[in-house]
């Protein structure tokens, strides 16, 4: 028995509650490594060593990855405070007592000491990292509001182009999109299905995309105006759809009166402190390309990226938090928006957006707030900083299944499982799942134009736990390389869109809401996970009901028989003949059993409830 | 080499700033599984594989246990932000690459994504641990107030008993210390060398501890009033001797108007939702007495453990949070105290510590916060709650060596350095270390009387990482078994009180001062760690100094022969004649040697700088 592999950390992922009786439990082992592990447990102010030995409990395997066995149990404490320890029989025998101070044997002596037991002081539910529940049910939408629909002419750019007219846009382009154009397609959103749109930036700013801000106070005039947004966040809500808009607090706009300010007056700028000023002069960079300011490399400033446009804001200094929490509050409370998506949320310090979380929350308690991270993110999701974040590094496993092929279906599983352990159980509920978006290539082009490899991937992940999010365009077959070629303009004639993905997509985001609780509380089990034929079969069951997945992305027809016929709820070139399911290349079906099932696949699992 | 103990969490003790650009970083292995450490990192927004790989730095081995080994390395960047993995070169000559999604061959293929490796997106000073840097050098000393002075006959409760007349105490006893017994002994305890007091609770109670609070504005009759505390402080001052007082808020005391509201009017009451009431009625405890009301039972409330006089605060209250944080700040402005130590900190939820932490330090930014946490405690150690715990959990791998004689020198060290691992390096320095309290019984009694193995011990704990506190009477020789015993009266007659003990400690004490630097920032390197023999010798170095320590614990005299002469600092039991020094059982040495010293002795190390 390899202790060296243990780990449970106190009031983390491994130990925090899922509502407020329940407390969630886990311990990872060495893959392969433990035969049986049980919770020693109780009130710490009332030990009983041998009672409590007596009614050691079992912990179920939850999740496996390809060097770890996830092991878990839901305690509760009738007076809401917990002490235990793990009692961990090995492969080999051997009896393992694994506790607050470590691994020892599991011997009487090593329990003598309450003290060295891992503890929950107290089940405080004010402490329990709370989500707001629509975000479980929500279907994203993500809008680059220059490229969604031009709705009025009136306020384009003057150097706008025609909608669509060059294949690969550039970054300087301007075509014209607007919140008009938004409001007049909402019910195109409704017929989809949407019920969330996330919008990146819409302040005034210089630039296409936004994010180098001018005035937050502000709707940029080329997509309208204050007046008009209030109306599309009335007009979303009467259709029960939710509004997130991009916060962009990590760095402002040159063009920003404060930075304007700082090169006009330089070291006697009141503002000097809003920025990382290494060294003055600070130079003008009026008038470079927006390709120029994007990789100016170092300058004597601190800066998003290595930008020129983008200088980062001190947002250690009272005076900014005080400016960009008005402005989190104002859109909360003036527009009545649900989320907020906090660009770059990684480079902000912690303290700020603990502030901003509980300002915003004071406005309105069920706001959504998402980060942007692609990197694991434990110390933003305690519970007073993000409710989720762009969940890149979870879809990014999919993606190297499905689109790349550099791993296999047990690697893409392994993934999944190491991401999901690093969150707690109601976090991946509300986690951000998207395929693509306005900082990576296209789906269907990662995909090198395959329309049914896009449509498994798709249907994959709308499958796993968390909220899915559609770029814009997704579903009409929109291509495109790495920014700026992935923020085409959307396609609105009924010619050109694809239409077959239009109803696909329709069809799946049907699939997903009439399956919600499953998808959103369902435990995964993965059931067919093989090495070498990239082929990948799950059971999802969740109170009673169940769904079976079985994608195929080998070349050879995947041939599955059961005891009786299978009920197909979402397929793609797949065949059921009586009880036999047949799925070609690129294939796969979502479908239902009766009882009595028996399969002789058992593999990688994620089962914690 | 076996990847599944590999640990690094980023934002965390293993990955932290500790001053504004030295972010340090650590590493935890299987011990004895890695040969070589590498870091690959540099700028994530300019990713050069190459010229990183060229320039990987390496970890030192800074710390080990019986199962890990701990890698560290501090890294800077020019522009704040750092983009890094862990290149591992196993005993076996397998190379791994380990980032943030897991563990992979050391290829250049999973080398591409930089979004794979781990983040510390950007240097914010604001998120870094800091520290109260007068709490690195103080020496505490811990005054039960009812116990250490009577100065004022005339404030005496009713009930007194003789000063020290009961051989043991007894739960309900009162003998008549107070404020101004204190007082009269601030030149004492300068004496002594003290420099900082933590007080047990001095507020309005009718307990003799105090723990059950009546009037936290109230300083209680028996002890003075709130002038007197004034005097007190300002008394304390002058001599340069910080105030800590105990801020008991998990619970309330039954005799408050709070809870005599709640007895009286039960659901009518206004103050129903400061507690946690499972029913009513409530009934009153009235009458009962101290031992009583200790162990009294499961209630139809919460309470403080099981007793029935300490009714659990519900903290999540605005009411009872605003209550609270109104005291705790009055007496930190009105009365200049310098530190809180919080009672059963761990049983009150975290967004109160917070908030707590934020509204002390609005007041005196200087203030350090202590928490009562005999367990792991991470979770109130990530900077916005408290600067330290009461390190139980550390020291308890010191008596268990020394007067438990349950564990060996190796398991000793493999213990103190999984603790030291727990914690960021700053945190690690304010450490509040004691090998007795309140609530343990006295070290002497541990030590069954034998003053040279508590000699022994009190040396090796002011030798470690972190501040060292005496529990009142412990220089006088004080003995006593757990609570109430080891309350028993300070002894202040010279004939009576142990004064060997007394200049012992003294000099301990001036050891400490003498060499705070090296103690406080000091790298450990443990020389020689026994398994059967008892004996343990460390050597502890900073800038160029360092100090030898030899503890013998073993029933032989220890002979240790040195190429030069040993300069004594601090001895015990042991005789130094030319090269050699002789140690005797219980004995130990502090010493210097010259340059050229070659030990054959390596063992656990402890060397994070």
């Amino acid at each position: 028995m390899d202790t060296s592999a243990l780990l449970h950390r106190p009031d983390s992922e491994y130990a925090y509650l899922y509502d407020d009786n329940k407390f969630n439990i886990r311990l990872r082992t060495k893959a392969g490594e433990a035969e049986k592990i049980t919770l020693i447990s109780g009130d710490n102010y009332a030990y009983k060593k041998d009672e409590w030995k007596e009614n050691e409990q079992p912990l179920k395997l939850i999740a496996q990855t390809n060097i770890h066995d996830y092991w878990g149990i839901v305690a509760s404490a009738p007076h809401n405070r917990l002490a235990y320890a793990f009692h961990i029989t090995g492969k080999d025998g051997i009896e393992v007592l694994y506790s607050d101070r470590g691994a020892y044997p599991y011997e009487d002596r090593y329990m003598e000491n309450i003290n060295s037991f891992f503890r929950m002081p107290y089940f405080h539910d004010i402490d329990r990292v709370a989500i707001p529940n629509w975000a479980r049910e929500t279907i994203w939408y993500q809008i680059f509001p220059e490229r969604f629909a031009n709705g009025d002419k009136s306020n384009d750019p003057e150097n706008v182009l025609e909608w669509g007219g060059k294949k690969h846009p550039s970054r300087d382009d301007f075509y014209g999109g607007d919140l008009q154009g938004v409001i007049d397609h909402l019910d195109y959103l409704v017929d989809l299905g949407i019920n969330g749109i996330y919008f990146t930036p819409i302040f005034k700013a210089p630039s296409n995309h936004k994010y180098d801000t001018v005035d937050y106070f502000e709707v940029d005039p080329h997509f309208g105006d204050k007046q008009l947004f209030k109306n599309l966040v009335e007009e979303a809500h009467k259709r029960g759809i939710r509004v997130m808009l991009d916060a962009v607090f990590n760095h402002i706009g040159m063009s920003s009166y404060q930075w304007q300010d700082v090169l006009d007056k330089q070291e006697a700028s009141e503002y000097i402190d809003w920025f990382h000023i290494d060294e003055f002069p600070i130079r003008s960079l009026e008038g470079l390309s927006a390709d120029e300011l994007e990789n100016i490399g170092p300058l004597n400033y601190h800066t998003f990226a290595f930008t020129g446009h983008m200088p980062k804001l001190n947002t250690a200094n009272p005076a900014v938090q005080k400016y960009l929490i008005n402005i989190a509050t104002y859109w909360v409370r003036e527009f009545g928006i649900d989320a907020w998506r906090l660009d770059v949320a990684n480079e902000v310090d912690h303290r700020f957006w603990k502030k901003f979380n509980r300002s915003v929350r004071k406005v309105n308690p069920d706001i959504y707030i998402l980060g942007e991270i692609w990197h694991s993110s434990q110390s933003w999701l305690q519970g007073d900083e993000f409710h989720a974040v762009m969940n890149y590094a979870f879809t990014e496993q999919i993606e190297e299944f499905f689109t790349n092929k550099s791993s296999s279906a047990v690697k893409m599983v392994s993934g999944l499982n190491e991401q999901l352990m690093l969150y707690r159980r109601q976090t991946n509920e509300v986690m951000f799942n998207m395929l693509d978006s306005h900082d990576t290539p296209r789906l269907l082009t990662k995909a090198n134009g395959n329309k049914q490899i896009a449509k498994a991937e798709l249907t994959f992940m709308f499958a796993q736990t968390g909220s899915p999010c559609l770029f814009y365009g997704t579903e009409v077959g929109l291509e495109g390389y790495n920014d700026p070629d992935c923020r085409k303009c959307m396609i609105w004639d009924e010619e050109e869109r694809d239409n077959d993905m239009y109803h696909f997509i329709k069809s799946l985001i049907t699939f997903r809401k009439e399956h919600q609780d499953l998808l959103s509380f369902g435990e995964t089990e993965w059931l067919d996970v093989r090495e070498d034929e990239r082929v990948i079969g799950f059971r999802k069951f969740y109170k009673g009901t169940e769904i079976y997945g079985y994608f195929n992305q080998g070349e050879e027809t995947v041939s599955l028989k059961y005891h009786q016929e299978p009920v197909p709820i979402f397929r793609n070139l797949t065949s059921i003949k009586a009880n036999e399911i047949r799925i070609k290349q690129y294939g796969f079906v979502l479908f239902t059993l009766g009882d009595e099932v028996k399969l002789d696949h058992d593999n990688y699992n994620y089962q914690e409830h």
